[in-house]
């Protein structure tokens, strides 16, 4: 006879809960779900990038505990859109979820199949356009925006308890460079219909006024190839396929034949291209290894590694080690994205570096006009409050500092201050019909990659990373004879990344007579981790005093 | 009988040889030689800051070798300005080069013996004002400037082939704080006597029309000051005492009482304030462990770290970790410094964090007028440029990239190219009243400063701690019999920063195998060096293909 299990606990469908796993003062991670009663709806599923504490990690990805542990709860996954602090967190992720169903635009789809494909991991997206459709209970109705990549929704998310509206990244540019327009009637009428709660992209509420349009780029680009003598070289975040059709469209009109350099500009420029959203001149199209074979004036060349990222191609280019591009005068380089926060050091020295090769560099401290942002300014966002008319309010997608300048601009407008949430990843809100509650929240784990390994970097790992980038290591292997208990033979003491070694030889010989000091000899040595503890310390005062440094130090007792 | 030696070949006094040693394209660790005939002159002694492949130094100073083996023939050391950038390297480079004359104006030199006092190191250091003075067969006409610290110069050095304008930091302030202008008049009747060669700092280059005068902080503090519930902190860099006098005014115009938080802001408080450049209204002035004594709203606090240092006191005080000053809401803390490039990471997580604790922070961001530069902007520079009146042009104290936007505009203004030199640290050019050449390269080394170290890490160690940072290390201690040559007992194998080794015991294993597989067991050791080899590329293979690491691999041969 089997026991029928009591039917679990779930949340009341008279509420609905929003569960941020990340982007929430992160700026990038984006994972939120939306749980109401048994089903679980997820938006996005992006990758992080380490700070500077994260030594030797690649990357971020959401910790999806929460959600593993209701895997069958899980109605579906919407992405918004295509950059990968969105979607590519998806092969990192999709193993623990299952082959849940994942809902995209075309474009946005597109380029979540290429993340996964790198992984070779089955998935199931669904392409949607901008009509409504059903995940489960919700009813999600798309809406088209404009953002920095193409074909990016907002969503409605309909529920028994109420209408959320998902806003992540956007702006209204009122002359996107495709025509496509954001639907604001749709936002209007979907405001009348009532929506509980917006959550607003909230990036740029430190500025005020309006964004640029991404259409001004072509007027850029224009003026920067007039006087460009040698080859025209433009670097591109990848995925703004807008601003590379456009640098595309004038380096064709300029009579250039045009490659494109780096793996991410030419996978995205693939999948753009096989989508529809890129047009390509095909008879000005070079392949890069045809680069040098013509005459530099004629090239245009679109390159990766406008983040001065080591290892890109322009990176490559610029230390002379790109097999198909060489950067000589009087070639140009234009770079057309700002340095994204904490990449200035090595955007500025890869300029520097084009600089010494007597390079001419355009760069936003020159030319103002060479980048807009892809997020909405202040007066951008209050018009999205205007048009969704929210009874509450979360700013998600910024750092702390934003959601507190969008909390000031709401309050501007007349929002109550209780009505506005500023959160954390991790702190659940529980929405009803009439009330916005912080419950509980989650413990999430800042899950790493590192190579191969996912999670299995923690703080312990780090810390000794940390340490040993600071002041190195010391290593001391004591010999200890089974028989006698007592050290036998001679004790090694080897460094790495501490102090040159051959040239103090001086502070040597003061650590072997420290750490046989610290022995005790001829004593019989029982309690090896006391023995251990014995030497590091005494190690440590004496490597202090005389260097001011704290090597990690790292003692292995052999037994002979 | 004793031979006489030859006089060693000098110089010819027809030229005067500069030697830049640092502030070329690094913009920090200013140091410059004029040598001409058998004597050298040295302008500024600063330090650097490691860039970020320079893990765990602490700062850089010049390689002052040149010099160290010209000893006898340095006349002087002149001194522009009170910062670290240009002072603080005197006390690891007057023990190289002896007990030498320095001349410095009264603050700078104020600034300057605080930084020996630290070390003990004896200096000697002739205050001057405005009047010319000689130093070996050189004269020196000081020109007073405006610059971020009062007191600073440039010099006029004239030598038996011609005058140098050694223009350094400086902005031409028409308010500034304490009403010493910039002696333009003076600058003017130098370029009527003739000027050969200027030397101007080009750090803003960029940046179009003229910098704004530090004296409407007082507008600014103002303003900030109205809306301050709680304590009025403002964070600020310690060395622009005219800032201070601003923040100190206005906190004393509203009643407040005023503390200094900080080492750096602290001591260079006391030092203008005995120096007669700061004037503190005493009766509001109070010791930091009163602070916690009075109702918030009637203090204000001036405190140190607003780069978001580790360690320093706001970000201590942020952290809850300092014991005299506790920040909380309704405390306003205004940032009056922009991030040095390179330091947005820290700052923004600070002001994150301040946002988080609900305090009210104003910061360049939502206040461009909290924050004027210091230096010159490109008007500024060209009126440099048309009172001198120079010969030849040579940019300073900026990059590369700097330099070329300052080298555009003396073109516009119809300097030909070839009398503008655009120099790297090292590059020594040779100056005659006709020509300007570019001479041998000297070869630098970076002085690299850890702890009490000076100039022990080197490449080689920098190299093992980048390796470690990123993936960590990996020990294996071989055990050998000193009898066969082969091993005996077991082989330990220990890492620190690469896994997480309790839950890799897979991999551990792994490990031994290849190890022990590589040592051929049973075979007599001879070549200790081929077998280290032999042990670390096989591992190395392995790790590799595991988990895409690449630890460091540190063998230990033990004889037993």
């Amino acid at each position: 006879m089997t026991v029928t299990s009591p039917k679990p606990q779930f949340a009341s469908p008279s509420q609905i809960r929003l569960i941020p796993l990340g982007g929430i003062g992160t700026v990038t991670k984006n994972m939120y779900a939306y749980e109401v009663g048994d089903e679980i709806l997820i938006v996005d599923c992006g990758i992080g990038f380490p700070d500077s504490t994260m030594l030797g990690v690649d990357l971020l990805v959401p910790d999806v505990s929460y959600l593993e542990a209701r895997k069958n709860k899980i109605a579906g996954l919407l992405l918004t859109h295509g950059h990968d602090d969105h979607l590519a967190g998806l092969p990192y992720v999709l193993p623990k979820l299952g082959n849940i169903p994942i809902y995209a635009s075309k474009l946005t789809r597109g380029f979540a199949l290429d993340r996964l494909k790198e992984y070779s991991l089955p998935a199931n997206i669904t392409e949607i356009d901008e009509r409504p459709f059903s995940v489960g209970s919700f009813t999600i109705t798309p809406i088209k925006i404009t953002h920095s990549v193409p074909d990016g929704r907002h969503f409605a998310i309909r529920s028994s308890v109420g209408t959320i509206y998902h806003g992540s990244d956007f702006k209204f540019d009122d002359h996107p460079v495709d025509g496509v327009l954001t639907e604001k009637d749709k936002i209007a009428s979907l405001g009348h219909e009532g929506i509980l709660c917006l959550l607003s992209d909230c990036l740029r509420s430190e500025k005020e006024g309006r964004s640029l349009s991404e259409s001004m780029l072509t007027d850029t680009f224009r003026r920067e190839i007039k006087d460009a003598q040698g080859k025209f070289i433009v670097t591109i975040m990848s995925s703004n396929v807008h601003r590379i059709q456009q640098a595309v469209n004038v380096m064709a009109e300029h009579g250039r034949r045009i490659a494109f350099v780096g793996r991410s500009v030419e996978s995205n420029v693939k999948t753009a291209v096989n989508l529809g959203f890129l047009k390509l001149p095909q008879k000005m199209i070079i392949n890069k290894r045809q680069i040098k074979h013509l005459p530099p004036r004629q090239v245009g060349i679109i390159i990766a590694g406008s983040q001065g990222q080591e290892g890109s191609s322009l990176t490559r280019a610029v230390a002379s080690d790109h097999k198909d591009i060489q950067i000589k005068p009087p070639d140009k380089v234009v770079f057309s994205a700002d340095p994204i926060p904490g990449n200035e050091t090595p955007v500025y020295s890869l300029i520097d570096d084009l600089s010494r090769l007597g390079i001419d560099v355009a760069y936003s401290d020159v030319d103002d006009q060479l980048h807009v942002s892809g997020h909405a300014y202040r007066d951008e966002q209050k018009d999205l409050i205007a048009l969704t008319r929210p009874k509450f309010l979360i700013p998600i997608g910024g750092s702390f500092r934003h959601m507190v300048q969008y909390r000031k601009m709401a309050e501007s407008l007349g929002f109550p201050r209780h009505h506005i949430a500023l959160l954390e990843n991790g702190q659940v809100v529980r929405l009803t019909q009439e009330s916005l509650t912080l419950a509980e929240t989650i413990p999430l784990r800042n899950i790493m990659v590192d190579g191969l390994g996912i999670g299995d970097v923690g703080t312990i790992v780090l810390r000794d990373r940390q340490t040993m980038a600071e002041d190195g290591i010391v290593v001391v292997v004591v010999p200890i004879s089974q028989q006698t208990g007592k050290i036998k033979g001679t004790v090694e003491i080897i460094s790495r990344g501490f102090v040159f070694m051959k040239q103090s030889r001086h502070l040597v010989k003061k650590m072997a007579t420290t750490v046989k000091a610290s022995l005790k000899p001829g004593r019989v040595l029982e309690d090896w981790a006391i023995v251990r503890q014995q030497i590091e310390r005494s190690l440590e005062k004496l490597l202090y005093k005389e260097t001011q440094r704290q090597p990690l130090i790292l003692t292995v007792i052999m037994e002979v």
